[in-house]
């Protein structure tokens, strides 16, 4: 855990977002399927199939889109703007086209940012049945009047939402919640960093043994969880921490966006982990916007799932835009959010409550073997310290991980102490 | 609220403290009445009279005050103090005199700041029957050795003790409690500042609909709140939140002083205000010392009163002498704090709880027009963010202005998006 | 209390540790009854004597330990080290030896410290039988190979463990508990300036009517404290607050470390000193390191107890060494750490809550002689504001400490304040 993380990971998560990125994924259709079955080499996913028209809360199952092609031709005849160079030039959600029209028609539906001229927005249109394409602003700029020729082959028809879940089961019913959104076509830190991520901690899951039971979502963004938060009230009343993983692959320092509640045990034990890392980070309160947190901490739920990332949404100019490429994130810092993931949810994991046998006074560890022998020094030990705080606190309220906090030391010396104490038989589970 | 504050009323305001400027007031006497009378041409005022001798509390009314003449002469009969030049020259309740004397004899009785030789101080001495006049350093000095003549004629005997009041009822008996002292002399800032502020701001409370009710008193300081109090203690038990007004006038930046409480909601509605005024503020702590709130906020009262000052009293070298005068207020400092107590009341007046009628996950805003179409920005408009904090924070505890708190954000926008939410039906008064 | 302490004081405490100093001191033994019989000359200890075998928890009351001689000749005959110039020489509880050994078989157990040349440790061997000697490192590199004879004249065998409680009656059952460590041998400030401090505040406490008890202790470190703590169990729960005196003779500033709990009476009182000292000093939370105040605050017994020193445990380059000589420790800094653990007792002595007999408004302070008599100054005195303070906060919850806190001003002007108001029948014991 406190080793340098290997790179290894972060060059398979590389790899599977290289993979990934080419697919033209949506809401719902058949990108988020292949994109899925990809996974499915890593992950024994269980594939979802919600029918376009089931009622989830105050939404409703969207009708499934899928497109073949989309372009525009100037009136010679030469392609100007076209799906197979880029993914993001299409309006996700378009309704099909086929039409002559004049520049000036067109401009409404060009979309396009002035002041990053080079690069092609990322815009959708869900809810609302319309069509327009995305082009950098060059491009646009460079078309000349005159007619054009506009083509969008889709299809928006009753389907299915498609979505998938990973279930690891451990000694306990108790679950870890991990989320991340599968919806976005060709970005590469927004969001296939943060599928690549959950695939690879779900790989991990099922080659340890878990005291936690492990549930891993690939959804759509919104609609996804919605529409897993519906089909799984029952459920949420297991959750004992959980986080969002997006835009983990970025250069930027480590964000971890707590949970509504603030105080639950997954923002101490990121706030935690975040804070011993030595390395510049971001703890921040929350806030209803972002990712699939919005619903998991809506007050009907408030569960206690915060949003891990590097550079949160929206704060980087390449955000929702052709330049989150793959070459925007990178393997050290993939291989870097895994291993703060790891230790945060490994604190989940161990941490506990424990109380001391005979709380009166200290024992005598020297005779155990836990205390240097010649005494006299001006300063104890890490481990040493750590084992007067733990005989200290544990009086069965205080867990390792609040014991770590008041003490200003971290999880892994205080769980190590812990593990001392309760093989001499010094303290046992609260 | 936010526009930028009617000069008018500010000017309105100095008008009234112009009229009210020479009026000899005291803590009883024809000065109050004659106020008060001139009050009532704006705010018809109800004018109480407690008889001396009347027990309140710990305190017992006073004899009544009342001065017609007071000057001093030099033994070539020249004045050398005459109160028809300032009102602050008879130390106010001196007990009526004549008599010749000599500068030695006199010399305890004249009150004047060594430090500030220019300047006439302002004196009381209600509760122990003596006299003595006050001065400018400058003139003090400038008088010879030799006999003088003292004249004053005073009354000090059984009468009232005069205050005003004015009730607005609203649809709650839930009282805002609105308070300032008119017992000084000429003083423009400490406090006839205050009685304008009041008198305006019952003229608003006359003209609106109003959930609460107003309550503005008109008061002798400390013996005028002690009366009100022992007459109204059943009143008290229906306030929710007050403020005592004072020293409002001068260029100072705003302050506000805390309730005994501090964590009333007059307390966080004034702090919140202060904090998005973008400008220079201070938000102190409850100590026993300053105005009416002292009396208000004794333990067996401990209401929610906080005063509204700009300088607070005795912070501003021009306090409780004839340098407070009408040059030291402006009119645009009163027009800020009407702005600033106006928004203040408003937020106690607007301020409630709502619950989501449906809380789980967020409603779909889009289609009911409440989300912008076209997604995949990077930042939500402000009031998209108001209401996904509303959305997400009305769970029934959480007041509007708590959310605003939380949320970093103005209460109007909060305010306006609880109303957006109420009309289609997405939350109810909790 | 607020005067300048009097240097007398601490010249005696420097006094009695320059004739406790030479005195070889352990755990156990005669040079613990030695000491213990020189403060019998101040103060009427109670000697307890606990035999070897009793169990303490979970220790258990070790041999005893004595030493009459101990030194290293080289093999011209030379005493290379000797017990009679340094107490420190021999690593305390070493067991008996007598051998001639060469340098190679000595090293192992010859302690210095290669980064003080010239300074010998002091270092201990309490619960391992084993025996050393401690040397400057200078002394320790001038040792020529060839043959060594060795010699310590010891005994550890069974015995008692020997401490001194002197115990003061107060009205109230309630207790103050003062504890010190005496078995350091020759060790300036830790702690025969906690041996002095304590032995001084018992002779304070012999000559005052106190209303609190006071129960003062001299005990070997670690076991002592169990081993009082063992035997004395009912009477902790009568412990209202209590300090560990160490290392209250240097140079540096006061510090103070808090109870486990964080928020006792003590802490407060503690930290209140020190902030109105006027002076550096250092409040620091409570660690499971440092004196005895590890055994008085672990979880079973949970006691108010803090430890004030000047510079702590193991932060001074003297400490554990024979640089912490007579030099080290100053009659000013005795003086000034009694002067500040006599304040803090005071406060604990004299703080209680108190009860408005009418707390509607203000009492007429003016009529009582309590409030200055021409009104109208923009500030009022010291007294007068104290005054407000405890009539306004004086609702049986807060105590005069927390009036003092909240107010921002000290204790004593707080306390005198309250006693105004007793007398005139103003407010009444909570």
């Amino acid at each position: 855990m406190l080793s340098a993380p290997p790179l290894a990971v972060g060059e398979a998560m590389h790899q599977l977002i290289a993979e990934l990125f080419p697919i033209c994924r949506s809401i719902t259709g058949d990108g988020v399927r292949q994109t899925l079955a990809r996974l499915q080499e890593h992950v024994p996913l269980t594939i979802h199939e919600v029918p376009t028209g089931t009622p989830v809360f105050d939404w409703i199952v969207p009708k499934e889109w899928n497109v073949r092609d989309a372009w525009v031709k100037n009136a010679r005849g030469e392609l100007v703007i076209d799906l197979r160079q880029s993914t993001l030039h299409v309006v996700s959600y378009s309704v099909p086209v086929r039409r002559r029209l004049s520049l000036a028609e067109l401009r409404p539906r060009l979309h396009s940012i002035p002041g990053q001229p080079d690069i092609i927005p990322y815009r959708t249109n869900y809810y609302r049945e319309d069509w327009g394409f995305c082009l950098s602003h060059n491009r646009l700029e460079a078309m000349e009047d005159g007619e054009y020729e506009v083509c969008i082959d889709s299809t928006l028809a009753p389907g299915a939402l498609t979505y998938g879940e990973y279930f690891v089961p451990g000694v306990s019913p108790e679950e870890i919640l991990i989320s991340c959104h599968c919806c976005h076509p060709s970005l590469a830190n927004d969001n296939l960093s943060g599928v690549a991520l959950t695939t690879m901690l779900g790989r991990r899951a099922a080659t340890q043994r878990l005291l936690l039971s492990y549930r891993f979502l690939f959804i759509p963004a919104t609609i996804g969880s919605i529409t897993w938060l519906a089909c799984n009230q029952a459920a949420t009343t297991r959750i004992k921490g959980g986080l969002v993983l997006s835009c983990v692959g970025d250069r930027g320092p480590v964000t971890y966006k707590k949970s509504r509640r603030g105080d639950a045990s997954i923002d101490h034990a990121a706030a935690h982990v975040l804070r011993h890392r030595g390395v510049p980070e971001r703890v921040r309160d929350f806030a209803p916007y972002g990712h699939d947190e919005r619903q998991y901490c809506s007050p009907g739920f408030n569960l206690p799932v915060g949003c891990f990332t590097r550079t949160p949404n929206g704060e980087f100019p390449e955000y929702h835009s052709s330049a989150d490429d793959l070459d925007f994130v990178t393997a050290e810092s993939l291989a870097d959010s895994y291993a703060a993931v790891t230790e945060i949810v490994e604190i989940i994991e161990q941490n506990r409550s424990y109380v001391r046998l005979n709380p009166m006074c200290e024992p005598q560890l020297g005779r155990r073997g836990l205390y240097h022998g010649l005494a006299g020094r001006a300063q104890l030990a890490d481990v040493e310290m750590a084992l007067l705080w733990v005989l200290n606190l544990s009086d069965g309220g205080a867990s390792l991980l609040d014991i770590a906090e008041r003490a200003g030391i971290h999880f892994s010396l205080v769980r190590g102490a812990a593990d001392m104490l309760l093989s001499e038989g010094l303290i046992r589970a609260a």
